[in-house]
C-alpha cells in the first residue's frame, strides 16, 4: 500500500503554489537543524531552479540575507514550536515579504502561530510512543520537498517518494537486528573515552551532525564532533592513533566514495576495534529506488544510533535526557 | 595610499564580465574552504542576484548539484595548486561549462592550468616570509567578490574595499600587542588539556573552523571543533564545566550578539580562566567601514591565534608543521 501525501504537506504546497518561489531557506536549530543538510542535498541534486540555503535560526535572523524576499520560502522546524531563535527567525522571514511553512510536533505553538502554513509531523523523541518514520520531520520534509520541486521544476518525485516511504520503517526495524551485536561489542570500548567523533559525507552529513551535537555532546557529555569524510584529511586526521575512537556513517548516495575512503584509512592508521562503521549497503533498502535511498538511508542511521547511545548510557551510568544539566534546567543565559 | 586592486582579480573580473553569472560556488578543501565561510557571509549581506554554496571539493564533484551549468562561477583554492580533490573540482566544473577562477600561491599549478582564470595570492605559511595581509587568499577573496558583485548586483565596494585594505595589516600587528598577554596567560592553563574548542558566529566562523581543523587539531593533536556560537545552546553547551576549555571569537559583524551570549554563558558556568575571549572591539578595526569590519575581523583572529599556537606548541613540546604524522608525509590513503 502506497503512503498518502500528508494532508498538511498538501495544503501548505497549495498555499505555496500561488507564489514564484526560487529562493529556499532552511532554518532551524540543533537537532531540527540537522534534518535541513540532508533537504539541502536533495534540492541540490534535484533542482536548477531553486537555490538553497540552510542556516541555524539566529544567525538567519542577524545574517539577514539579501535574497530574503518575497521570492523566498523559508521553511522552519522545532519540535515543540517553542525555540526562541526559531519563532523570531519565522518573524523576521515574513516581515521581509517571505512565504513562511512551520514544521512542529505543536499546531498551537508559537512557531506554528507565526507562520503562514503549518506542518505537523511525530516524533517518538519526546512522547516516548512508537512512530512510524514516515511520519517524521526528517520525512515530511521530503515530502514537502518534492512536491516545491514539481513546482519550481516540473519534476514529479512524489509518486516514487510514496511509495519508498513505505520501506522506511522495516527499513529501521530491520537495521536494529543488523547493528545491535556491533553495538554490544563496541559500546564496552568507547564507554570510558573522552572523545567520539562522527564521520560522514552528503545527506549522511545530517545524521553525524546531530548525533555528535545532540547525543554524544548533549546526552554523554562526550567531546565529539561531526566531520565532513573529506575535510577529515585536510586536518583532523592528525589525530588519529589506535585509541582514536570513530564512528564511520557509509551512505547510498553519490558521495559514498568519501565515507569508505575515511574508513580505509582509519582501519588502516587506527585501531579496528575502535571504528564503529555503519553501511547503508547493510540496510534493508533494495527497496528503494535511487533518487531515495541516498536521502533515507541518514535516517536509518540516526534511528539505529539512539539504541548504541542507550547503550553507552547503561555502561556510563549517564542517564540520557534526565542527564543534563543546562537544557530546559536553567534559564537566564 | 589606497592599495591598487590586484591585478590577476582585474584580469579575472574581465573575463567573467563576459557571463551571465547568477551563481556561485565556492570550492576548496580544509583551511582554503575556511576562508570560503566568511566570502559566502559577504554574498549573502551584499548580494540580491547571487545564489552562494560552499562545498568541500570532492564534495561539490560527487554531489553535481544541478545547478552547476553555464550561469555559474566557481572559484577554487589551493595554496600549492595540487590539492587533488581540488584540481578535480576545476575540471568537473568545467565540464559542466561553468567558468572556473584558480586561487593558487603557484600560478603553475595544476588547478592553475585546469581553470579558466587564475589569481595569485601570498602566503607567510609556507614561505615564512611576512606579506601584508591585503596579499592573502582571504584578502583576495574580497577583491573578487567586490568585483563580481559590481557587475552582477550594480554595487561597487571596490574603492571602501581598496581604502580598507590599507589598515589591515597594522591592524594585525596591533592584535598581536594586545593579545601577547592574554596568550601567555591561557597558554599554561590549555597546554595540558585534551579538548579545546573554538566557538564564532557569521564570518568569524571562518577563523574558528580553521582554527579547530588546521591548527589544534593537525598541528597540536587537540580534539577540537569549531562550534556555531548559537549551535552551541543546541547541544553542545552540554559538556561545559569548570574544565572546559574554549575559545570566543567575538566578531564586528551583524551576528555578534550570538558570540556574546555563548562568552556570557561560559563566563557563568564554565571558568573564566578557561574561556579565552578574543574580541573585535579590542583589534585596531576603527578605520574599516562597516561592510568591512564584520568580514575582516576573522583575518586579524586567525592571524593572531597562529601567536597562541605556537605558544602552545613549545610548552607541550610538539613541533607545528613538523608534528604532523600523515600530512605529506604518507601517500595511498
Amino acid at each position: 500500500m502506497t503512503k498518502a501525501l500528508n494532508s498538511d504537506v498538501e495544503s501548505a504546497l497549495h498555499v505555496i503554489g500561488g507564489r514564484p518561489i526560487s529562493r529556499l531557506f532552511l532554518v532551524a536549530c540543533g537537532g531540527s537543524l540537522s534534518i535541513m543538510h540532508a533537504g539541502k542535498y536533495f534540492i541540490d541534486r534535484q533542482s536548477r531552479n531553486l537555490s538553497c540555503d540552510v542556516y541555524n535560526a539566529d544567525e538567519f535572523v542577524c545574517r539577514d540575507p539579501k535574497r530574503l524576499d518575497q521570492n523566498a520560502l523559508v521553511i522552519l522546524c522545532s519540535q515543540t514550536g517553542t525555540t526562541s531563535e526559531t519563532v523570531r527567525a519565522a518573524r523576521h522571514a515574513r516581515e521581509k515579504g517571505a512565504m513562511t511553512v512551520a514544521m512542529t510536533l505543536d499546531p498551537e505553538s508559537p512557531l506554528a502561530a507565526g507562520a503562514e502554513c503549518v506542518v505537523r509531523y511525530r516524533a517518538s523523541y519526546t512522547t516516548g510512543i512508537p512512530i512510524d518514520a514516515a511520519d517524521s520531520n526528517y520525512a515530511i520534509l521530503s515530502m514537502l520537498l518534492a512536491g516545491i520541486l514539481r513546482m519550481t521544476d516540473g519534476v514529479d518525485l512524489i509518486p516514487p517518494l510514496l511509495r519508498n516511504l513505505e520501506c522506511l520503517q522495516p527499513a529501521i526495524d530491520q537495521a536494529q537486528e543488523v547493528f545491535a551485536p556491533r553495538f554490544e561489542a563496541f559500546a564496552p570500548r568507547f564507554k570510558e573515552r573522552s572523545a567520539i567523533y562522527t564521520l560522514a559525507s552528503g545527506p549522511a552529513y545530517a545524521a553525524a551532525y546531530s548525533y555528535s551535537s545532540c547525543v554524544l555532546m548533549e546526552m554523554q557529555w562526550y567531546d565529539s564532533q561531526a566531520i565532513h569524510a573529506n575535510e577529515f584529511f585536510h586536518g583532523p586526521f592528525e589525530i588519529v592513533d589506535e585509541d582514536a575512537c570513530f564512528i564511520v556513517l557509509i551512505g547510498a548516495d553519490e558521495t559514498r566514495r568519501l565515507a569508505e575512503r575515511a574508513r580505509d584509512f582509519l582501519l588502516r592508521f587506527g585501531s579496528p576495534e575502535n571504528v564503529l562503521v555503519l553501511d547503508a549497503e547493510e540496510l534493508g533498502l533494495s527497496g528503494l529506488n535511487d533518487a531515495f535511498k541516498g536521502y533515507f538511508a541518514p535516517l536509518v542511521f540516526f534511528d539505529t544510533l539512539w539504541r548504541f547511545a542507550y547503550r553507552l548510557a547503561a555502561l556510563r551510568h549517564h542517564p540520557m535526557l534526565e542527564g543534563r544539566r543546562y537544557m530546559k534546567k536553567i534559564s537566564g543565559y
